[in-house]
Parts: C-alpha cells; structure tokens; sequence
C-alpha cells in the first residue's frame, strides 16, 4: 500500500493510484480546454491540473472513477497540487477498489450489523420490531455503507451504520438510569431517524446530493417511507404515527429542519443522543489532530467554535 | 329561522336550536356538578350553565350535538351568558342540521367543485392531472366541506374548498401575466396544499387538532400521501417529486413550517398566492365590521396589527 | 399522617399542620386588613383568608412557619380556597418539622452523599480531586439539602445533591462510550457546576432569590469559589482554569447566561449532561401526571412544549 | 452592430465601442500609475488594463464614458480580460449612444407611459388622480428611463416603468379577485412607491447611490414628495396621510425599512404586489439562464436560495 | 387645593374636581347604560362608575373635561373604585384649570425657553440656526407645552422641553470632552428630533396618537417639516439632508423606527444622549419611589427589567 | 526618527528599525522554508518575506522582537511588500526601544494617573475608595500601559488608562447634570470596569489572548479579584456585591458577555459611558482619516456601518 498522498512533501514523485473526487472543465489562456481533477485517498486530497485535456479524456475521468496516476507533488499558491505526468483509469486487474481510497467507519460492517440486530432481538413490541426488521431488510446493503452526512460528522463509509450503533449503546445506557423510557420505541427511532439518508445522498463513493434529497429531505423522505411500510405490513397502530413523529421531529426545532418539535418523551431524548453522538464523534476527531494545550480549527458545526486540549490527564 | 343568538338582548328569552361547540365539567360550590356549554349558531356563540348537570346530561350534551334550549340571556362580568330554563337534544322529527348551524363559504359546494372540475380540465401534463384526479376522487367529500382552518382564515364549512378556488382564479391571472409559469405544475400545488387538512382536523363541525395533525401536521402528511398516490399510478416521473416540493415548501420558510423552502417558481409562487389569498380572506371579513374612519381589533395572524378603514371611496 | 390538602374535596374539613410558602396583606372592602396565606404540605397548595387579621396574625403567619389550622375547603372561581375557622403557630410540642411539610427527592441524603463520594474516590488528577473535596467539606450540608432550583426541575429537598448523582451516573457511562473523555474533569465539572445555588438562593424550606443570587448569579459566583478555593489550597495549574471554565459554560450560550460557550470537550458534554437530566427530570414527573392517550400541561421550561404519552407499551 | 463582448473567445480580437461602467487608478510594480477599467455592452462587462495612463486618461476615461476600444481577449485567473491595444473616447461623429450599450426593458418607453396613463384615466377619486398626474408630470422623464434598483431585479433603463406596469396588471386583476379593493388607492401606491429611486440613484447609465439615497433613502423622500405636493395641489384630506402611509410602509417590515408597516388593507397588497413581482423577474431571468435539470446560481435577493428548472413542461 | 385622590382611604368622602382621562359606555345587567371614568389629578387616577348614565352624560363627560364629582372611595377586586355621588362639569366660575390636574416637568417653561433660545445663540452655522430657528417660532407653543411621549418618560406636561434641554445640556459636555463634535449639528439635532410628536399626538392634556402619528410616525413627519422649511427658507446645501439624517436615524436602528441608521457621528451622538436622557429619566422616577434596599418595579421600557437602590451612600 | 514605514513608496529603500508583530513559517516552491513577518512602527504595518530561513531565523524572528532591516518596497497583488535585503535583531547599543514602534494614547502616563487619583480623593464612601486603591497599587504598572483592547478602540500603549480617564470626565459631568447619581459607585466602576484585560491580554507590546482570557475573559476574571480584594480588606458590605454587578453587566446584555444586565442606576450609566467613549474613539480616528465629503471603511465594531463626514463647519 502506498504511503498517502498527504504524506507527500514537495518536489516528491506520486505513482499511484487515486480516486476522481470531483472533475472540472476549463480553459486555458491558450484557449486550450483542461481539466481540473480532485483526486484523493484515505490520507486526503490534492488537486491535479491536466493540460490539453481531449473530449475522451473528459469522459474517462468523472467522479468514482479510479485513477492510475504518475506525477510531481508543486505548490501553487501555498497548496500542494499535482503536476501529472501520465493517468490512466484504474482496470480491473490492478486489483484495486475504490472503497480502498476512502476513510471507513472504525469498526466493520459484520460487527455493526450483529450489534443492531442483537437490539432489535431485545425488542418486545412487536410492531415496531417488526417495522424496523422491514427497514433493515430492505435497506441493509445502504445502512452499512452510506456515511451519515457529507461532512461535519461520520462522513465516511459505514458512518450511518456506526453512528446508529452509538446511539444504541447511549440509548441502553439511559433506558437504566431511566427506567420509563419506552427503550423499544426510542431503539427504533435511533435506527430509523437518518435512513432517509440513503435517498438523500447520492451513494458512498463521492456522496453529493440528489434532487429528491435537495427537494424533500431526508426527514420527510423517511416519514413517508414509515407509512408505506405501516401499508405493507398492516400496522395501523399508533406506533406508525409516533415513529414517524420520532423522525420528524428529530432535529429539534423548525429552523433546523423538523417541522414539529418532539412532543413525546422518546423524541425529545433521540434528538439529545444524536446530538451527543454528532459531537462527540466531531470533537474527537478534531482534538486528536492537536497537541494538548493547543487549539483546533473552527468548527463549523459546533457555532464555529475553536476547542482547547488541556494539558492535563485524569 | 331564527334571528341568531348574536342579536338578542340581555333580558330576552331565547327559544330554539344550538348547536355545542364545547362541554367541560365543573363542580360548585355546594359541590355539586355542573356543565358549562359552548353553545353556537350561525351567528356567533354564547356560554351557558346547566346547573345540578347529571351523568346522563354529561353523555348528552357533547360536541357536535344539536340541542332545543330554552333561556334567559343574561350578563356576567360583561360577557353575556345563557341562563338555561330547558335543554334537550334534538331529534330527527325537529327538522333540524346541524350544518345550519355553523358558518359557510359564501360560494355552494357544487359550484366550488365545478369551478376545480374546469381548472383541471385545462391541465395537459398528464401526470399531474392523473395525481390531482386521483385526490379529488378520495377525497371529494372532505374536500367541499373541510374549513381551511379552525381559525385566522377561511375557517368555515367549504373554507378549503373555497380558498382553492380563489387561489386557482389568482394563479389562472398570473399565468396570463407571467407566461413562463408552468400553469399545471401551479394548478396542482393550489388544489392539493392543504388537503392534508383533512386528515389534520377531527371534522367539519367542530374542528380540533387530530392525534396525527398534532404529531405529524397536514404537510408532511400530504407528501407522504402524493408519494403513496404515485405508486398506486405507477408515475414514477419528476412531477412526483416536484409537486411533493410545492406541498412541503408552501409555508415558505423553515420556522413556518416547511423544513424546504420553495426552490421551484412554481413552489414560491405557490407560497405567495397562499398568502395573499389567507391575507385578504381576513382583512376584508374584519374591515366589514368596522366604519370608516376606524380601526379594526388586532389581527393576531397578521403580526397583531390593527387595520384602518378609510374615509373616502374610489 | 395527614391525606395531603391536595386530596381534600370541597366541602370537608381540614384539621392539621401546613407551612406558610407566602403571605401577603390585605384591605377588605369594609376597610379592615386581611391575610392571604399560601399553605401547602407534601401534596400541594391552597389558598387561604385569615379576615379581620390583627398586626400580631402578621408577624406570626411569615414564610416558613409552619401552622395548625382547621377550616373549610371551598371553590372560589374555580380554585380551591381554604375558609380559615382557626390557626395558630405550630409549637415544638406539636412532633412536627417543616421537613415534613416539602417534597423530597426520591433518595436519601446519606445514599446520595455515598455515591458522590465513591466517584471523587474514583478520580485520578490529585488537583481535580482536592478542588472537589474542598468544597463536598465546605458545603456538605447545602449541598445535600438545597434545590436544584425553585421551579422547573429537581425543585425539591436535596433536588440538587439528587441532580448531581444522576449526571454523575450518566458521565460515567459516557466514559465507557467515549473512552477519549477525561472523567476527572467530567466528574468535578458535574459535581461544582450548580453549587453556587447555595449562595444564589435563600433556602431550603422556601426558597427565593436572594441579593447576590439577583445581581451575581450562581455560575460567577461559582466561579469565583473555585479561585479562591484553588488559592488557599495553593494549586496554580490548568486545572483551575479549565474548572472554572467547566462552570461558566455550562449553560452553553451566552442567552443562556454562559458569557464563555464550552470550548474544551467536557465542557462541552457537562452541558449536555446537564439538559439531559433536567429534561428527564420535567418530562417523568410530567408524564406521571395523565394518563396513555393524554397529553401533559405545556411545560414552560420545555419551549412551552405540550407531551403525549402513547398508547403502547414496550 | 458588435456581437457583444461576452461572445468573445480567448485570443480574439476586439474592436467596437463600449461603456466605462467604472474606472480605478493603481500603482504598477514599476511604479507607474495605470487604470484598471470595468467595460460594458449589452452582452456583458470585461475588465480591461490601461498601463502607463497619463494623467489625461484619468480625465478622459470615466463611468458614463462612451470609448473605441481595440484589443485582444485574454484570460487571467480564471476570468476573461481585455489588453488593450488602443482606446479613445467616442466622439459625436461615431454614431453611438451610451443607451445602446445597456440593457433595456422588454418593452418601449412609450408603450410604457401608454399603459400608466390610462390606468390614471381609470381613476375616479380625483385627489388620488391629481397627485398621480402632479408627479407623472414632475418625474416623466426620469420615471421612464431609471432602472427599478441598482441590481437583483428590473435592473436595467425603463426598469422602473416596465415594473410599475407589470404591478398594474396585477393591481387590476386582483380588483377583479377582491372587489372590495380600493382601486384608486392601490394604483396610485403602485405608481408612486419607488419614484423615490429617482433621487435615490444618481442616474440610468452607471447607477450609483447619491449622498441622500445613503443617508435618506428612497422612501422617506418620496413620503416628503407627496406632502410637497399635496400642500402645492392644497389637497388636504385623508388622501395624502393614507398615500403616504401605503409608500412608507410598502417594504412590509421595520426590519426592511418600513417604520410603519402596512395598516390599511391597500398598502398589505402593494407590498405583496411588489414582492411577486420583484420575484418573478428575478427568477425568469436567472431560470432563462440555465437548461432543465439544472439549478440556477444562488440568487443573494432570494435567501440565497437556488433555483431548479424542472424536467417537463405542461 | 385638594390632598390628591392618591391619598384617599377606603371608605373616604372625595368631594373636589378631577379630569377625565378616558370614558366607556357600557351595559348592566339591568339592561340600562352606564360610564366607567377614568378620573385623574396630579396625584393619580382612579375609576367611577356612573350607573344608569343619559345620552346627555355621554356627551359631558368625555376626556379632557373637568368635573366636580363626590363620591365614596370603595375597593372593587383588590383596586380602588370611586362610587359616584353626585357629578357636574366644572364650570368656569370654579377657578379651576385643566393643567393643574396634570403633572408637570420641575422646570417652568419661560427657563426651558430661555435655555433653548440661549443655545441657539451660540449657533454659529447660519443654515442650522435659520432651520431651528424656524421651528422654534413654527411651534413654540406646543414645543413648551407637549409630552415627550405618551408612558414611559417625560410624559406629562413640557416634557418634551425640558427633555431637549436636558440633552443640550449634555451635548454641550460632551463638546468640551470631544471637541471635534459639531455642536451646532447636535444642537439642531437635539432641538428638532422629537418635535414631530406635536403632530404624533392629539394634545396636552389627555394625549392620544393622531390618526397620522399611527400612520406615519412623528420622525417621518418630521423629516418632511425640515424639507418644507429648507424650501422655504431656500436653503439647500448639504445641511438640510445631514439634519434630515440627524432625526431619521436618532432611534439607531431599523428595528426601532429609524430606516436608516446613523452615518453620521453627530447622528450616533444624538442617538446615544437620547438613550441616556430617557432611561435616567426613568430610572430616577421609579428609584425615587422605592427604599434603599428595595427594587422597583418591572420597567417594560427598561427590557422589563426591576432595577435595585442599594444601601449605601456616596 | 525614521518617517515610517506607511510613508514609503513604492520602489524606496527602507534601511531602520522596526517591531515584529507576527512570524510564519512556509515551505517554497524549491522545497525551502521562508519567514513571513509582519513588521511595523508607529505609522502601520508592511509585510515581508525572508527567503531560505534558516532554524536560527526562526528562532530569532519572533513577536515583540525588534529588529533592522533593509530592503525594497514592491509591490504584490495591490498591496505593499517588503522585499529585505537585510535583517539582524536590535541590539541594546542601538539606542532604540519597541515602546517607540507602537501607538501611544495622546496623554501620558503620568498625567493619566495624576487624574485618576484626584478622582479617587474625591470618592467619599471608604469601602469603595479602598477597594479602587487595592487595585490601583496591584495593577497601577499594567493599568497605565495596557491597550483598552486588541483592535477597534484605545488600542495602544496606555489605551486602557485613556479610556478611563476620559470615562471618568464625563462621568463627572454627569454627575452635575443628574444629582441623584451615586458618584463614588460610578467612579469605581468606571476605574475597575475592564481592569480584568491585564490578565485577559497577553501584554502591551503585541497582545493576544492568554487562555484564562479565552477560557475565562476579563468580566469574570474582576467579579473574581474584586472577592478576593474585599475578602483581604474584610470589607463584608453591600459595596462588594454591587460593585462586582457593576462590572458584571458593563457589557449590557447576556448576548454582549454580561450574563446579568445592568440592574442597579449606575451600572446601567456605566455601560452607556461605556458605549459613547468607545464610540467616540473610533469615530475621530476614522473620520480624521477622510475629507469632507467621503465616507469612512466600514466599522466592524459599529455595525459595519461606514460613516460620512459633512461639507460643512460649525
């Protein structure tokens, strides 16, 4: 395996291989076109210019595409760029696959699933079990692959499947410091809240936004999802109103995207675990890029916060 | 006909049918149960007192319930108040609706229904015609009879119905002004935006806030419902998807109740004319009350504003 | 033991001990002074006139003074009201403690004082540990007995010592999911982070604000203890700083009287923590109150939110 | 006439008039003054280099400028520029009118004026009539020829009319929808409303804020105007008070420069009026600009919302 | 003169004049008309209630008139209530004046006018003294005798005056700390900013807002006066637009009434003085009306705040 | 004396001394690393490049550090660019001290202190002229030279003493124009309110953010001194409490930083005197920087307003 290209210094030759992130087309002063390539691995990105770009070249490298690629690592501007030598597209017998170029969840698929389904086992109602088991059923190859966003948190493949798993041990945890949580109604608003997620997004590789997810949303997406399998299964009991209630109302408040508040004990406590989970995994992430007693980076999700890593240990 | 409860006097004996709005249980002093009814006709509302209320007038006198009273009007903390003599349900031999009883849209159902057949009728998408035929076939009943509202605006029997169709004369002129409006697209949004209303509010007589209305609320209901539509027509096209936009982004903005805002002219237009249409069904139903020369109460939904009546004419 | 005022129906007679929460002066309309006493006991509240009240009945019936009184329970517009035949002061012959008269939180003080100790046992950073000592010696008798707050949440006998251990039992799972999580700092955080009540508020009894509590507040109070504390235990490391830091963000915003947001991860989590709790804490003790099917009073520390409690079960 | 500079490709060559739309003097590496130079026709604006400009180029080379301009088409970072090789002011013998090299409304001045006044003949309350005439009259010119803003919408000459007339046609339809509507009022809001803007902006060619647009703005002087006129036209009846009114309060919201907002039913639809059709000029044009499929670019007026243009047609 | 109906007792005889602030008619139970007066002096207000009124007492006993009334002073739900004995419009032969029911500023207005007129000569601008002095002969009457509003601060009888001779006095400091303030600038702004409220409000005695000063607002109102004297005096040079800025902006913001806000620092000045004259004009009344050691009451023009008077002295 | 880097045009050689204000670190294109520092002296800031640095540069070249440089003024992308020829630290025999490089107050030290002490000899209340005098002798070195902030206003040498005294002046004034104003308690607010940024601030030099500054800032940092102040002095009264407020809630509102708004007369005097000195300080500086007739940039710190400075004179 190769050393990452965010390990590269300057004036280093890369001669690897590397995933087409994004793809653009421009002109040159010389009114030649060329294509501006943002090629990545699990280290990080660079940007790579190809001169003289043909229209064949422009349809060989599009985003998901695998790349092998030779060049030297410039700085233009103060950002490390790419100077390609030659590229070719990736062929099956290089015995590379793209979900080797992009960061993972840290824990796999197999381990994600048995922990969900060991939760949905410990469900007594059998509605919503049964709603759930639809989902996972028909959802399954999605929900361990998707990330949970594009950015901010989670945003690598399986990040849905792990964040749900975190959810699910919190959830555990406060259903026996608090014993009245209804636990089976909050296990399945936890494993159902963001699967809209895989309609909203357009895969796993280089996840953009579909038009479904620009128009609509995850959130009602997935709410209309919950009625068409109440249909399906026959359930016209309140748990299809209050599960679609638990997604609905999931982000907290109307300016943030849940057109009602939670109005349900459970709801309201599936909107402070996935807030919990989303920052802790963000904070994390970020602290251990800094040593103690320094600073991180702004945060954008977290109000554009800065955070301190004390000196200090337990 | 009765000349209404609105224009007795205190003093006079009123002798006729009401309808109850509301009944709440109360115990008195002596400690004794008592009810105090909300009773109603067409032209306004009045509270009354059954004093020594038994179990059996409990289940009698409930929502809905069309009643024969008998009392004196009186006044107390002046408000006017019912002091009833007599009171007893109606019967089926008293000749008496209850629809007669509550206010409605000054325009028939049959004339509101032909006027959205017309409309229709001019639409040439075939997806989006095939769609808002399918709604006004479930639900036609509800459609002619559902208020727009319980309160604010068009809140009365066949509001909804006629709120569309001012809606659809508005968007029918604006086409002619701004002839790039795709006419169907908008004609589709204005007949299905608030048909989630129907299943928002427990009925037509007495409208309150249903479980679902409360948990969920009429706008993703009604996208659920359009995505459920499509499946059972197999359109498997962007109107879906575009006409479930207009629906979930009527409101306008996130802290109004639609977690998208419009991202479609038709969507925003839709908006719009929603507004304008609610805003002068208000204003001229209060400015009516008032003389020239002043000021109405204030408008609650209208940012509590009070609205001045001018002196002179055209 | 007495039934509890709140079980009494109108008409019966009271006869037994309640503590004054409030008084105020009167003139009757004959001229004459009368008191309006608020009385309550473990179940409730009620109302009560002593007419024709002399200067002595004045200095006599004062917050906190617990009385024996017989009379009536009446209804007064809808409200129960307490038509006084006698009252007196209780005496120390009388084998009752105001104690008796106020809710308590569900766990003894001793259990509660074991379970913090056993996790200051737990820490490991001798100046986290030593911080927390001082002031678990400086305060103990406070701190196990003050509210978490006069209304709200936790607003009760040893509502914050209870407050305290549930966030105490929630950080240490929290520790097991995010192993990252420094639990001294989390631990001490949670302990410190409400301990200025103790100074912001009168009492235990009846507790009202007093003039530190008004124009300081707990969290710059709090904040300055830690300093002072930290001086005379002469510890001058981060650990000061960043405590202190723990304490003034832990209402999380600047709005919410944070004038510092968390910016270190525990910080961070202390608040959340903290919403956890006290929303669990409003939501349980709301929830109890009506039945499945039901929906609670709106909870005006919840954004005026009103509850459902569903049908089903697990 | 020229093909227009926005359909010129990297390495042509320019040679045509085009307008100085704004003209900024610098220091080149050597010392030497130059002018960075922002040109403009019909099509588009270039941003063009005058090197080693003498100090009579300064002069010469202003906004409102009209100048002969040959040079090639280059491209520097991304965006196209122009060298030039030779530039001089257009004299009276070209030929050309500055007007020629801006965009226009879709309709003609007269066209426009044509529609205005027999919208004024259609009024019948004549203190209404006679202060529309005194300002048609007062502001002819600069009322047919200013753009409706400096940019966002009807951003160009006659934009002021075309938008006045656009709002007309609605105002009647709507008299049409809502006959209880003061037509007069309405129509004499709608002509008057933005005449403002002729002071506000400092003309049609290059428009810019004047010194009292900055500090006065757009509404209050034309609130000021109707009082001037009205004292001149010695009308003094509740005309002038409810004329000012609609203009003072046409932006709806304190918050968007209307101190009062709309208190008589007339002024809430002036303000709706203006804010359907501000928007749908902005979203025709930008939705012109793209192909069905696509988004348009975010578009700042509209919450920075981008627009999509769906797929089908009716 | 009479102790002031403040200082009555429950169950004293008053026997003097008073004004009537406010009259409504109503309807007893006995289905006969009645008033409910609003009574003052300078002491307070109180309500009377003049059962079984004539069409001809409608007409008497209006606001602004001042009446000789005995009565019973009684105490209705916990607030005093005079029990009209007899009452007769006050007569001219009485000796009594409305103004000396109403509460004055503690400064006569020959000293206000003296201050006033002694700062205006030290103008040295001639155009800003031209403006000012215009207004001050325009309106002398009303400038000595109006409220500076109609709650909240110097509201009572010269307010207004003594509110802009309070503020010179200031503006005149703080040209000594900051000498690069243009005095005469401040000045005129001082003079002018609030003297629209003569046309904001209905009068001196009973002031209410006119139908233009809930339609336009005193600060455009005045914003045209300064244009119609610009006019007039034919001044047109740059200090018309800056004095027009001076008092569209002096509330700072959009929000608060000013559509534009300051831009000029004069403008900020003015803001600022404003602010500080109103608020300790506030403050010193309510502190006055307190002990040491006491708060106030909730000032709603203060953000609701309940300001606290310490202990201790200077 | 130099005439200051500002002065320079482009092409000049500068050959003197000036103070590091920054330093970074880059890697070039060649693969070698290269300092940027901002350098500057009284009359503002120019930024350079030292190529090929070597470790002892970096070691060298570091804030507060002064040094002599030589080089050329260029010119890069529009904005001036040291190209250094030479460079070496300063040395003692160089007779050059980095207080000479930094904007000073236009008052001297002495002076300033000289007046804040007669304010203090005119302070009648012992426990607060005792409390100022504990201050002013721990803090009087840091108190007379520290900046009142990092950027916006009195930021330079002595900028907070400055701010004080100016202050202080016109607290005085306002004093004499509202007698009831508790002198004594202004004052020492006035002296103590931002004393807190010598421990916020890093120093006087170069300041930044220390981390109790960040984690802590200067408000909660004094409530704190001032405890522990009077706790030295056993001062145990009212004026401890209320000063504390009084620098608690300077800033105005909790979203401001004080999380307790002013609740007590002089506080809320504090913070306007607060706002207009602060104000005031920025407004002079920038208009001075204009001519009649412009605007000014635009101010963060004043809503990103840009102001206008009039034609004319007093």
């Amino acid at each position: 395996m190769n050393k990452g290209i965010a390990n590269y210094n300057v004036g280093e030759l890369f001669d690897y291989f590397m995933l087409v992130r994004a793809a653009n087309k421009g002109i040159a002063s010389n009114g030649k076109p060329f294509l501006t390539l943002l090629l990545k691995d699990v280290s990080g990105e660079i940007e790579a210019k190809l001169w003289e770009a043909t229209s064949e070249d422009e349809e060989l490298f599009v985003p998901e595409q695998l790349v092998k690629v030779t060049g030297e690592v410039n700085q233009f501007r103060g950002r490390s760029q790419l100077k390609i030598h030659s590229i070719r597209p990736a062929q099956s017998t290089d015995g590379v696959h793209p979900n080797d170029f992009i960061e993972k969840a840290p824990v796999e698929k197999d381990e994600l699933m048995a922990r969900i389904t060991e939760i949905i086992f410990e469900m007594k109602n059998p509605n919503l079990q049964r709603i759930v088991r639809y989902f996972i059923k028909k959802y399954q190859e999605a929900l361990l692959t998707y990330p949970a966003a594009v950015k901010n948190h989670h945003e690598y493949v399986s990040g849905l499947a792990y964040h749900i798993v975190s959810m699910l041990n919190l959830a555990k945890e406060l259903k026996v410091l608090y014993p009245d949580i209804n636990k089976d109604l909050l296990y399945a608003g936890v494993i159902l809240h963001d699967l809209g997620k895989t309609k909203e997004l357009s895969g796993v590789t280089a996840p953009s936004y579909t038009l479904e997810g620009k128009l609509i949303g995850h959130i009602p997406i997935m709410v209309e999802e919950i009625g068409q399998a109440a249909r399906e299964l026959q359930i016209e009991t309140e748990e299809v109103t209050i599960l679609q209630h638990m997604v609905l109302s999931h982000h907290g408040k109307a300016e943030w995207g849940s057109p009602t508040p939670p109005l349900v004990r459970e709801a309201e406590l599936l909107h402070l675990i996935d807030l919990i989970d989303a920052k802790m995994n963000m904070l994390n992430r970020s602290l251990e890029k800094v040593k103690p007693g320094e600073f991180t980076d702004r945060l954008f999700a977290m109000d554009n916060r800065a955070f301190y890593r004390p000196l200090f240990d337990e």
